[in-house]
């Protein structure tokens, strides 16, 4: 029997400060049989709520049009402050393959629940990353460059018509940016050092913007209570860009500079693949295959 | 919803040459509920065949003695050739904790099923492994030493009195071995070099027979076809001697001739503990839990 597929699916809300509106929206997704609410957290400050959930496509589709039936009736947007770039009421809503479910299957799902959306509620959609159709229009910084408040006036300017609905802001729900990508892993590596400046330039040296690999962003960090720096970084493709080549970059250029690796963190989740790719890496480990992993084999086995 | 407890049971039964006996057994464990047949090979010189299974400890039970009543039935040790060394028909039956199940829970288990075995079959039974209430009998192959031909002068021997059944030997299916072990990994690293002493010496220095890990057993073998030789090794607790210990001690030991690790492999199944240990110790990774990785996450939740 193969493993049900599995969907995961992260988005953002521009609403942290009102509870009864964001505990209305988790409990709009846990209605929906077949999905999983996995986490939500809010912040006030930026005004703004990630919610994560999980399952296969057709419910997970349920589940963010339950969402923005909840979100567009209950957030506006000309009325909205926090410190977090957006566009939309639901911001952003990004699907992720976890398990038995190719890229592609995320792309056509995320291009169903944009038609959906455009069609019921007149929120026009961008698409972006791997769902993108636009090759400027893949990032997600650039689609969400001038927010809602410049919002009307790009959707007129050459190359912004979106991808689906009017070309027009929702009046009060602004637009989404609805894609698929690749599970991201928030990655830090801390120095035995007080040298911001070394961070900051091995951050330079490994992210992608700056020359470096082309699935990481990187940025130099104090962390003032220990003394030492950190090169804090995400990973956005961890089969492409996997962690231990990272953590072999970072080492070498600490040593360029007498410094060294104390150790490094996983912050939140990350998808067991880019551990058992560190492990094949260091190990050496020929012909590995993943149904060699004795939980794999009990999960994919049914007699 | 915590997972559903899974207990892997690997018997060793004395039979690999006729299939019929083989598929009866077989089909005598697929058809207990709640029990998964992952895997059964048999070899026919060593006249055995390896079976196993995977459920919660009910069915495991179910099935244990599901095999026996065909197993005792059909197999006559007083008849039976073959290379690999046996005391009883089912001659092994060792329960190995996997997800969600301690290693006390497998030893309740193994004497629960050893009791059983006693009673309704007069097959006698010595505990071992984990399960062993004596420690001159945690050994497989001291408890096997002498064999079915040797077992019924040994069982009148002061200390092998059964830990369950008669103290005389069932006349055609001998005794059983029943116990609790942590998986093992068979684990082999390859040498660029066609020196077998070289991965001989390297055995020698890594097991624990001559003063290595505690939980490594080792030995040197040449690779004919490819003109390499290989450290072949068994890890028989991957958390006390974990992986990327050995594979550390094996290349610091090569470096001293002059040798290189080629590559590894894992024949076989691999519990993911032991991969995940081994990118958290290359990649330095401080304050991780298995619940950070995706997979778990999603199997633990349940809304």
């Amino acid at each position: 029997m193969l493993p049900m597929p599995i969907i995961e699916c992260i988005p953002n809300v521009s609403e942290g400060r009102r509870p009864e509106v964001i505990e209305a929206i988790a409990a709009a997704i846990r209605a929906v049989p077949g999905v999983r609410l996995l986490d939500y957290s809010s912040d006030a400050s930026h005004n703004r709520s990630v919610f994560t959930m999980a399952g296969d496509a057709a419910p997970i589709q349920a589940a963010v049009l339950a969402m923005y039936e909840r979100a567009v009736a209950a957030i506006d947007l000309r009325t909205h402050t926090g410190e977090h770039p957006r566009l939309g009421a639901i911001d952003v809503v990004p699907f992720v393959p976890i398990e038995g479910v190719t890229m592609e299957a995320c792309v056509a799902l995320a291009k169903d629940v944009a038609r959906e959306v455009a069609s019921r509620f007149g929120v026009p959609v961008y698409l972006y990353e791997e769902a993108s159709m636009n090759p400027a229009r893949k990032n997600l910084e650039d689609i969400r460059r001038g927010e809602f408040e410049g919002l009307g006036a790009k959707m007129v300017t050459a190359g912004w018509t979106p991808d689906f609905g009017p070309a027009a802001p929702h009046p009060s729900a602004g637009a989404s940016v609805v894609g698929a990508r690749m599970a991201l892993i928030a990655y830090n590596i801390n120095l035995n050092t007080d040298r911001l400046d070394i961070a900051r330039k091995i951050a330079a040296a490994i992210r992608h913007s700056s020359g470096g690999f082309r699935y990481v962003k990187a940025a130099g960090f104090t962390l003032d209570d220990r003394g030492i720096v950190q090169v804090s970084m995400n990973l956005t493709n961890y089969e492409k860009t996997p962690m231990y080549r990272v953590f072999e970059a970072v080492k070498r250029e600490a040593e360029r500079y007498g410094v060294q690796i104390l150790e490094s963190e996983i912050v939140g989740l990350v998808p067991a693949a880019a551990l058992n790719a560190t492990a094949e890496f260091y190990l050496r480990i020929a012909g590995f295959k993943a149904d060699q992993i004795l939980e794999n084999k009990l999960r994919s086995t049914m007699e």
